[in-house]
């Protein structure tokens, strides 16, 4: 996208009272935010949901808001700005119902994080929730996982934490701006996950934290991830507000349950009443992890196409990176493989119980 | 039944070989415990299931098994024989695959009995689950269950000794016979059950416990139940095969969830991935228990047609008890609950609501 068509879309997303809603159905009248910021607000108007108000407001952007002062911010910040439509903004977004317009990004989203999971929770977490959120997300980051959650204190801090301190990779998303990070004492900890991996908000950068941005930002906790996993939440807990847009989203939800004395295993408890998978470890939510939407580029030369790939052993992952989604001859993967014709033929088989290659006519297998 | 009758009736259950299913099928074959004893070796080997060896025990069982010398004993012990087919044996066992064909019974079974949960668990129970057993145990028997449990350490005396406390009704059933109390600490336990409940074995009178025999033994817990309740239990605790035999009987499963770093709740947690309901209180279990067989009488002038009605409060109750499973009219209630109309009309509403009334034609209710 040219230098000015980039200032019109972040302008357009300044706009007061322009949400994901509203800028998905003017993108959709209109072609692009500069046609957007063109058009006249009578124009502006027959858009469904665009009154009066908003349209004057969008006419008037061109002359009130400093975009590219904006950008000159961000530049300085390291702040990356990712638009809709563009090649760096997060593929996983593109399949939620309201995926906001612009989001402001400390660090960087690579391909990998396609294979994620969010680990979230309460803000009041015991000890036991702090500890299997760090057992999970250290288990998953581990296994090649990007762990997604909110930067809260509790739950979100231990899971951020516990990723990276395996090495792995996590991301933070906000509900205040990037320059406003919410708690204050996490301050630290955001810089450590810029670092490796994402910070995150589709708030403006100096958006103070309000209550009514949490739920809204929860939808992007939820739909950057594969599954959402629910550690520790009260009935109230937003934390069940992301299980419900992972659901809506088509994520997996997983719940880890709790002593029943224990009034914030209380929301977990309900998930799983309610159809959410009661997890023990992370081999469970491995197995239960739905087929990624694409394949995923992992590290060199290895792609993952369903998350329990990450779970096989150096054999069986040498052997599948041979196999192609097209039929491929045995000889052919004993040949790339460079391993013995037996240990190929045996690995074969565990690959086809764990259904992650299935054999076609004869002495072919394809990689499902 | 005539004494002669119920001699042969327990002398057949007496020969070593013939269990439930051979019982249930020579019975179906000739009709009576007598006419199996006065078959010949030939017929009886006529029926599926019966080998030479065993035809020729049942033969010989006239000369060689004193079943009047047991009933004696039985009389002396006030231990009561309860014949498959005769008035004073469970009602509810007659709905599983494989009755007894005799019981023994130390203390009373009563209708009200027919109101049963079971509540079991590990013998190792950690002290969340002997107070998760006590709670619920305690609920469910001040609202009227009788607790079903099997005498073990743990969880079961946890739940015998809660509905003794809380003034209500319990049931042991021994994998011993009833002159052979397992585990021996428990005797007295076993007497105070007797005297607010019963304690019962298809085990013959001194046989002594046999880890064989606890399987079997436990399709009679959750046989006597409506549903079963599992309290902590490892992934090789016979708590698992009281719900496996709850399942194929059609009972209802509750299993409550515990920390995941608790060897003890992984048993539970497996039960709900397989469908169990998870529950937190005895709440839970009423609202998800499937309606009775048959209707119970509680107490005097009270019957119940669903378990959740033991929620109700007085005036609910009250109401409910005017109401017939064919079409009453509104004054009629209205008269026998000898309650102001305003009152039965709002109650009425509430219970419709609850779904244990139904409004028929214009002014008639119907109890569901």
């Amino acid at each position: 996208m040219p230098h000015d068509a980039r200032i019109d879309a972040l302008r357009l997303a300044l706009v007061s009272g322009v949400g994901p809603r509203a800028w998905q159905q003017l993108i959709a009248a209109f072609g692009s935010p500069t046609r957007v910021l063109e058009a006249m607000p009578s124009e502006l108007e027959a858009v469904d949901g665009i009154g009066p108000k908003l349209s004057q407001a969008i006419a008037r952007a061109r002359h009130e808001i400093d975009a590219a002062d904006v950008f000159v911010t961000c530049e300085r910040e390291a702040i990356d700005v990712l638009l809709a439509g563009e090649s760096g903004y997060p593929a996983s977004l593109r399949e939620i119902p309201d995926p906001p317009g612009v989001l402001y990004c400390r660090g960087a989203i690579e391909p990998r994080d396609a294979l994620a999971v969010a680990i979230v929770g309460s803000r009041h977490a015991s000890l036991y929730g702090t500890s299997q959120a760090e057992r999970l997300s250290g288990s998953l980051a581990r296994a090649g996982f990007t762990i997604i959650s909110g930067l809260a204190r509790g739950i979100d801090a231990a899971a951020h934490r516990a990723a990276l301190q395996a090495g792995g990779r996590t991301i933070a998303v906000l509900g205040s701006g990037l320059l406003n990070i919410y708690p204050p004492e996490h301050a630290e900890l955001a810089k450590d996950i810029a670092a490796s991996g994402a910070v995150l908000s589709e708030a403006p950068l100096r958006m103070g934290p309000h209550r009514t941005l949490f739920p809204q930002r929860n939808r992007l906790i939820s739909g950057l991830a594969r599954g959402v996993i629910v550690i520790e939440a009260s009935l109230k807990s937003g934390a069940l507000i992301t299980a419900r847009h992972a659901m809506e989203q088509n994520r997996d939800v997983f719940a880890v349950p709790g002593r029943v004395d224990n009034h914030l295993s209380q929301g977990c408890h309900r998930l799983i009443r309610d159809g959410a998978k009661l997890i023990e470890s992370a081999d469970d939510v491995l197995e239960e992890l739905g087929p990624l939407t694409r394949p995923v580029p992992l590290s060199e030369g290895e792609t993952i196409h369903q998350p329990v790939e990450v779970t096989l052993n150096d054999l069986e992952r040498q052997v599948l990176q041979t196999i192609d989604t097209s039929p491929t001859l045995v000889d052919q993967i004993i040949t790339k493989s460079e391993l013995p014709a037996t240990q190929v033929l045996s690995t074969l088989t565990i690959l086809e119980m764990r259904k992650l290659i299935r054999r076609t006519s004869g002495m072919h297998y394809v990689r499902l």
